[in-house]
């Protein structure tokens, strides 16, 4: 994987240009990307309530003023319309397009929220020495719809969705307290070990990513999953909705480290 | 102050029959007391967004669905029109009634917002063996109106306020970590030695609240206080608001424990 050391600032022109118009693994190494999920002010207020009701898969790290792209409390300057390398366009929550800029789609009464991603905790996990496997073979984590129910808000409903990464035994303390201290990038595991519990009949085969193995010695753990709000707001068939399109994520200014809890 | 120990459930009848008509200090000790701000739901989601962006002083506990007076998330079966001993009504953002049960003045368009109150981290600083003066005193801890500006949403905002405490110098990192382990009742302090770089300019004269003096070897510590969300709501004038009245507190089933972020 290319690692791109600049500072977001100095990354963003770049991808706004479409000079950079991958995925945004290895760009601006230490700094917190995010999910992005833009409705209208209509549905703004049940989907706000939703994340705050679910803050595991939900963790929000900004939400813009009504019609504002631009995210002042983790990016100035930012425009969230072109800031990101691709975006999804959803009607009626159908896929109706693909795009690398959103400004000709956004509208006044539009609200971008952004929530906290998984490379944040997979990064607390690797300095405290863990290893993860997908992410030594290159591959995606596995993503999986749990028997696990969100608590509703307003029309918002769903499963959570969770994602296992396997661990060695003895790293298993380790990696709770490594990633509970980052609430806002999905915190704590939801559960640890037991995928039948979760309604997982077959952990060989994931919902979404790649299956890595459980060696022995390794304990599957579970954590909520960003996927989690998109699923639940497209469930809900939203007459306009924009998101990221998958890894294609919007990088922040603010170190990873500064997102710890305690 | 006497204590009852009952379990919440079994102290919420006594509430509603007004039999238990003061204030919730010593009521269900171990238990979550919260502060309330009832508002229509056009006002809810400048009001909602701006608990997600002050979380500090605005640490949201419960958001209970439009017309529900039911907190189910943190106290199912209860109802928040009579469960608490007092509540304020305000007009315009004029106090216009003080009251001992709201079903008369409740609307289908009401959303009830619980936020976490310091009683949760007083007890967390008391159980660190951290001494607490105006409790020992039995008056009531300082606030004061600070420089620090909260991130506005909307038609909402204002300053922090904030409530000080004098702790003794040897136990300040001991507080520190003490509180920072309970976001939800305000977590860690927002400033710690220095008034004047609050605004403050007579420590010895609080906005509200009791000053109980600073000792030789005591260091002063400012925790954001939950005064700030209804001055906010308030400064609006909102058409129509419904608060707690100051100290009669609404208890709910979570035990403080439960709370704890790690």
């Amino acid at each position: 994987m290319p690692i791109d050391t600049r500072h977001p600032r100095e990354i963003r022109p770049d991808i706004r240009s479409g000079k950079l118009a991958g995925v945004t693994a290895g760009l601006g190494p230490g700094f917190v990307q995010v999910n992005m999920a833009v409705l209208p002010r209509d549905d703004a207020y049940d989907f706000l309530l939703f994340c705050q009701r679910n803050p595991r898969p939900c963790p929000l790290i900004e939400v813009t003023d009504v019609g504002s792209p631009e995210p002042i409390g983790v990016a100035p300057g930012a425009d969230l319309r072109t800031d990101l390398p691709r975006y999804r366009i959803y009607k009626d929550g159908v896929l109706a397009d693909e795009v690398t800029d959103v400004k000709a789609f956004w509208r006044d009464d539009l609200v971008a929220f952004l929530l906290g991603c998984s490379f944040t905790f997979e990064w607390a996990l690797m300095d405290a020495g863990i290893p993860l496997r997908h992410v030594d073979r290159g591959c995606n984590v596995s993503m999986w719809k749990t028997n696990l129910a969100c608590r509703p808000a307003g029309r918002f409903h769903g499963p959570m969705v969770v994602s296992m990464r396997p661990i060695p035994y003895q790293m298993v303390a380790k990696a709770v307290t490594a990633s509970a201290r980052f609430p806002g990038a999905h915190g704590a595991p939801v559960h640890v070990g037991d995928p039948a519990h979760l309604g997982i009949k077959d952990i060989s085969k994931p919902d979404w990513g790649d299956f890595v193995g459980i060696e022995a010695g390794e304990v599957p753990m579970f954590w909520a999953c960003g996927v989690t709000p998109q699923a639940v707001a497209l469930a809900s068939k939203p007459a306009f909705m924009i998101t990221h399109s998958p890894g294609h994520m919007f990088i922040t200014d603010v170190p990873n480290s500064t997102l710890a809890a305690l």
